[in-house]
């Protein structure tokens, strides 16, 4: 297990990107673990003061580059299960186990609506990330769905170490490998008793499988972390951002509304700082 | 009585900016009134996501461009004793007496210590502008005392307009007009029985007088709109930057630590987005 970092950020969008700074401002280190942002889809942004008139890509590409200037490490990595372990945090981070002592989660909203059996068999058969959970079931059969950007390559990926795939979509993507199947459809709910046993389609199929990959762009916190307290899907913050799981703090989109930049950007500086505090009390 | 403008958003550092082009950009007509702002002496600032390495000034010009970018007016105008009326409030601005539908304010943090008498004589003699306040004191005799930047200035416009001015200070301003008294000390402390009748300076001497001018660089949020809820000197506010007074939002510095650009900028939206809504209600 390593303990390279003193704080992992989640997610690289403007929130987590403001954190980090502010983490690495105060000498802490500090990575950011993100994948898609979907602020790069923005089609203009004319209200986070000082920048105006630039796409949501230029504005990305803006923050990045701060980010870089200050050598903070940015990772395109998932991160499935976070556990309060003895004064630090474990971390599945794409398969591997990490420590650190702080998190600032910054993970955007989660859209998607939960899929009837979800919740019940989460940990029993059910997964958020291939990379993190894949080898469990190696030599078994899985469904995989979601709409990620990165859906069709964890898909690919279970294939290639020797997963059996059902990759479940309404069409059947280009790169999809040959050593997966391809189930034409949409996923509806989940079935089992102790642990998954069928993906049930809308049509009403019912696919026997030992487990469910659902890959969406984000994860809900509280499927990330038990126990995080959340009102209507939204993280519940104080005004310093802490949660209520002590060192785990909270900042952009995922703690509500306004969802934009600015606040994002504000929470993540006050997240940041909140979090070099707790640090230097240990 | 004018009514010209939708909003007043009272502070022009990075709070009030964001809060106003968040206005402007719903539609609403907006005024930032706004003197010194402290940022400017910054000497460098590294954790505004997208803008690192800039100096307090060219942080300030950077956001003011976009100000004028989407040509919001600013005012270097104080403001003085705001009241809530019939749905609207009225503010003295520099002397004149205008109405708001709604206010941000944005005040940043009013460092100075309360002076004894201070809060007792307020509106009875103790006034926080001169420009606004003035015209009361024609006449009369005047103890000028504060470290505002324009306090100078302050003083020879009451010396101007035939106020008997003693302008109290360590050192005598070159830019004193002559018309002025100087008088060498500290001011210590306020007497009086209904109304000032004394300024009591450090060493001791108590000067006569009808009025004295506290020119400081930020007057404390509670004596520019009275009952407005504050702890340990910070405004109340909600996570929607609302305070107890409907219609009277509160952003930046002045909502309490940490006194920060991002978050700044981050609370500025929301009050300036929640301020839209408010008058959407009407």
């Amino acid at each position: 297990m390593e303990h390279t970092f003193d704080a992992a950020v989640i997610g690289a969008g403007p929130a987590g990107l403001s954190a980090a700074i502010n983490l690495s401002q105060r000498g802490k280190s500090v990575i950011i673990y993100g994948s898609e942002n979907l602020l790069a889809r923005a089609e203009k942004v004319d209200n986070y003061l000082g920048l105006p008139g630039l796409n949501g890509t230029q504005l990305m590409d803006t923050f990045l580059n701060h980010v870089k200037k200050m050598q903070i490490p940015i990772k395109n990595a998932k991160v499935a299960n976070i556990m309060p372990f003895d004064d630090t945090f474990m971390a599945n981070v794409n398969g591997e186990i990490l420590s650190y002592r702080t998190i600032v989660y910054a993970g955007g909203v989660a859209k998607a609506k939960e899929l009837p059996g979800e919740a019940q068999f989460l940990g029993n058969g059910v997964s958020y990330c291939a990379t993190c959970d894949g080898m469990l079931y190696r030599g078994k059969t899985c469904v995989v769905w979601g709409n990620a950007k990165d859906a069709v390559e964890e898909a690919n990926f279970l294939a290639g170490i020797g997963v059996n795939v059902n990759f479940v979509a309404a069409k059947q993507p280009a790169a999809l490998t040959d050593t997966a199947t391809f189930v034409a459809g949409a996923l509806k709910a989940i079935e089992g008793e102790n642990k998954v046993s069928h993906a049930v389609l809308a049509d009403g199929t019912r696919l026997p499988c030992d487990g469910v990959f659902l890959l969406r762009a984000a994860i809900a916190p509280d499927k990330l972390i038990a126990g995080l307290e959340l009102t209507d899907g939204y993280v519940n913050v104080t005004r310093s951002m802490s949660t209520n799981i002590p060192g785990f703090f909270a900042c952009g989109d995922c703690t509500g509304t306004p969802l934009q930049v600015s606040k994002a950007v504000g929470e993540g500086l006050i997240a940041g700082l909140a979090a070099a505090e707790y640090l230097d009390q240990d």
